[in-house]
């Protein structure tokens, strides 16, 4: 059998303006965001200078080639999920925004105080302060599943919490702060066996994880435009449609409503009846040209790519003094979160900064996860597809003069 | 005195790539959506290609240009609306989620079963419906102020409606489907003397006339950025510091938290805590680059231009049989709403499409308003600083050749 391809992310590079603006940068902060390639920039901008009108709603070609670009962006988000229809997808501002609107539509309705939501610890801010403010609001209950010793999830907990009052578990793809990928077949088959739903947050998965809604399983999925080489104000709530016709209007404006009177409204279907008002249109049309990027590459390999990185990547940390990785468990996604001893991953931050290194330092938005961990805080590489071997020799090398000098 | 200096349309036109692009289109949709200049979609572009990173959360030099690009944004918006300080600029989806927020985190925390909200019959569905949402939730009481024979609001029935109960009135700055601009500062005075708050929907107003929230007295401002020349995707709340922090959170995620503990999570300041999850980050960019190239007009020569072409318009209009405009108060902003007897306005849109003139037809997510005018929708012709005299005169030749056809 011949080699697998070779995933070419030098060449892959090139396509990103940013990046090829600053040959010396090492962006290894990727899990806050990715850069977009040139296809993302342009469809963009195609929109603004040849379709630019709004949607659904005039008559004249303008609006027709808007509304033709927005809601075939809108099939290309269901092709990409593997959605049974372009219906299904709902546009929002991000991730946050769509399990916002899951907890105060879907979960506000349906329910009822002392019911039960499982979430986990390795949960990103966004998947946990919706379900805090929901949980207070209508006197729910907040399960959540601890850490084993590697840092995945505790299985064993997580079928111990589950229980007649389960409604919903909701639970991250690929946790941000660490990488862990919960075994997310297995979990949602426990769930549903007792009725209960579950939501999967992809913002982190959507880069790097093939994310197949018709064998995943899941009831309601959420990703971000902007982690996964889309622009900023775009995301998606993906759910079935039976899901999304049980759900009540959130917000009021137009394109929701199906006829408007002060002696009563009446609402559109989904998806519109979550889309009030101008939906970010030009934003659709990019994040369809990062989803029909992304899906022109050769995914297997690049999967290949991003593992190779990953080992790489650890096994150099591993030969130097002071650095502790906050997880080691298998089959984790490229992120990697460290904590250095007695030196702060803050200064650390900072000589890597002084040589053009991105990481991020902080508590990735996963408090409770730093608070499980005992940590403060760490510092996080986080890779994605346009990462290169150099990229990894680079940070190894930094790490290693700049914990030699702080030591 | 010398003549005020003239506005040169033609040159700004030039300024706008999908016009230049379009050297044949006659876009009078503008209502519904603006074209944007050349120096938003690269400012946008920039921001993407040279400052991309996400805010307020990392430590590298990346990370820093895009918060100062974000934050100066808002600074941008501050000085635009002549608010006191930029934190008192929240960053939403649009005008429509800027309403919603003041109706799901304001009026839920501070209205009572029984407590009245004052709207008007010129209010676009977005600053209707979540006040029905809110007022079905929560027991509370809607009141309409009517219209006056010449499509104006009824200011006698306005301070009649005011009362004891009263909490909000809502208001539109320059109605979207008649160019009406009500009192304001009337209104807001009589709303404020006996308690109440105001919010204007400026939506339709950003684009024509100076908004300064400084002078203006309102408690509440909204717009969107499509609307003024900027981004999809963006929109602005603004409210003085005392109300912002009188609001709780509305949305849960990243951002908006100060500390996030299973046992207990604490929320960060206005404007932050009402920014859950990554912000529309280059939108932001893209909308102050259109403020920036608003402010930098000659607003008195633009407001100008605006009346004149209006007026002409309005006069081209009445030498035309069939031709009935909804509206024919003083004072409007640069647009006008037809039907056309027994004539479809449907039909007579088509026949401008044709033309490649674009016009809305329909209710213009003003249903109630079209219902109190006894009519099943119109043909909306909208101005704004980019159209000329040969547009006008475009389309009231092509509305003379279609109506003498149709008739």
């Amino acid at each position: 059998m011949p080699p697998p391809p070779a995933f070419d992310a030098v060449a892959l590079r090139r396509q990103f303006p940013l990046l090829a603006n600053e040959p010396a940068l090492v962006y290894l902060d990727n899990a806050a965001t990715t850069h977009k390639p040139l296809a993302v920039l342009a469809a963009e901008r195609h929109f603004y200078e040849h379709a630019n009108a709004n949607v659904h709603r005039s008559a004249h070609r303008l609006a027709h080639a808007a509304t033709e670009a927005f809601e075939g962006a809108r099939r290309t988000v269901a092709r990409f999920l593997g959605a049974a229809s372009a219906a299904e997808v709902v546009f929002t501002r991000g991730a946050t925004e769509a399990i916002n609107l899951v907890a105060q539509s879907w979960a506000r309705a349906h329910l009822r105080p002392g019911d039960e939501i499982v979430l986990s610890m390795l949960e990103h801010h966004a998947n946990i302060v919706p379900w805090q403010l929901l949980a207070a609001e209508r006197g729910l209950v907040l399960r959540v599943i601890g850490l084993a010793a590697d840092g995945s999830l505790d299985l064993d907990a997580f079928h111990a919490l589950l229980g007649p009052r389960t409604r919903l578990v909701a639970v991250t793809a690929l946790s941000n702060a660490s990488g862990v990928r919960p075994p997310l077949g297995q979990m949602i088959a426990a769930a549903q066996a007792i009725g209960a739903r579950v939501l999967v947050d992809a913002a982190q998965a959507a880069a790097h994880d093939r994310l197949d809604v018709s064998t995943l399983g899941a009831d309601f999925l959420v990703f971000s435009g902007h982690k996964v080489f889309g622009p900023t104000g775009i995301g998606v709530l993906w759910a079935p449609m039976a899901v999304l016709d049980s759900m009540p209007p959130w917000q009021g404006g137009g394109e929701m409503i199906e006829r408007v009177s002060f002696a009563g409204t009446t609402f559109n279907r989904p998806p519109y009846r979550f889309e009030a008002g101008t939906p970010p249109i030009a934003q659709a049309v990019g994040l369809a040209a990062a989803l029909d990027w992304l899906a022109g590459l050769d995914r297997a390999a690049l999967a290949r790519h991003e593992a190779q990185l990953l080992q790489r990547l650890e096994q150099g940390l591993a030969q130097l003094r002071q650095v502790h990785p906050i997880a080691s468990a298998a089959g984790r996604g490229p992120v990697t979160s460290l904590t250095f001893g007695a030196v702060h991953p803050f200064d650390v931050a900072q000589f890597l900064d002084a040589r053009d290194i991105a990481v991020r330092v902080g508590n990735h938005c996963a408090q409770p996860l730093m608070e499980a961990l005992g940590v403060n805080g760490t510092l996080r590489i986080s890779l994605c597809a346009y990462n290169t071997e150099a990229d990894v020799e680079a940070v190894l090398a930094a790490l290693s003069d700049t914990l030699e000098l702080l030591a």
